[in-house]
């Protein structure tokens, strides 16, 4: 039985981190996966900027209430579980993620989450473990799943590697040109018909 | 991070065998795994009564169509995604259970699929593995999931014991007796408190 892996960021939703970059006007907190392939540092690099600025999580949650799906996701998405069955695996944060995940319908979500000081501020977050979206994929091949993995960054590599199929969507130019090896789609009318063909074999 | 399994039918949907018992008034197929512990028989003993009388598998979903999910399971199922991941883990068949899963939202489904003729007469059933339903706990507890498990019937005590805590939901009193260590409770309104304390702990 087939099962799709997909990213969220990037495939269904914009980026949260440019978003609130934009918002707040400090250009440092637009580098994302895309640019810094070590979660770890990017992830710090973000936290000491929240600090400096004394920026706390309701700031940036304010922040992705105006957060809108990418056109046409939230019916890419449920034509999609309407024919397979779908886990969202992202490195994002569930104190993120959770208002967004409303707006596509509530499909199942693998992610991390923030630690949070009683004055609101992000003092760390827990990974809910080191590589997971490549676990991901391990433990639904032992479920018996035959995996389709969809990123478009660094940190879906992994994920797309480990799958019995890996697909870029919509990827930057040097994550495509670094990782030749997988079939790149831009746009969910080129997506659906090569996930149909996928489904289907 | 907590996540919960949870079975379907019993739990969110009537059992569809016994829908399709009353529809075709053959009573041996109202017998379910709440009867027969072991699915193997059940499956078997079903399959040819199908052959028996000549229905097929259009014949069940005609029936499937006209089912509604149990009384207030939409609105429960809409605010335990809304709290927490969700994965559906259940022993029907993917053919059965797609028209179902829109009503409910479409939630996450772990389940087996059918072998079907050229002629529309189901032939036999893939297991997507033995004994499914535990090792769909054991794979999320090794990606650092908590996993909080629903059932109401012999075939989720299996998930049940694996899950951290396992829950029986309107399960019919030998079920109940047999395994009294799970704590149980009947009817939405009972098991939304209980399950609001275990996914704050």
């Amino acid at each position: 039985m087939k099962i799709i892996c997909t990213d969220l960021e990037g495939i269904y939703l914009p980026e949260i981190w440019i978003k609130f970059a934009e918002k707040t006007g400090i250009d440092e907190l637009r580098l994302t996966t895309r640019d810094i392939p070590d979660y770890d540092v990017l992830m710090q690099k973000r936290l000491n900027i929240l600090k400096e600025n004394n920026l706390k999580l309701k700031d940036i949650t304010d922040v992705i209430k105006t957060i809108e799906p990418l056109n046409g996701a939230i019916e890419f998405l449920d034509w999609l579980r309407s024919v397979v069955q779908v886990i969202v695996v992202s490195d994002t944060f569930i104190e993120f993620a959770t208002p967004l995940m409303k707006k596509l319908g509530r499909p199942a979500l693998f992610c991390h989450n923030l630690i949070v000081d009683q004055k609101g501020a992000i003092t760390g977050y827990n990974l809910r473990q080191k590589d997971g979206k490549r676990k991901t994929v391990q433990a639904l091949k032992g479920l018996n799943f035959d995996v389709i993995a969809i990123g478009d960054s660094y940190n879906d590599v992994s994920m797309l590697k480990e799958a019995e199929q890996g697909i870029l969507f919509n990827p930057p130019d040097k994550v495509k040109n670094e990782f030749p090896n997988f079939p790149v789609t831009c746009g969910y009318d080129k997506l659906k018909p090569l996930l149909t063909e996928l489904i289907k074999t």
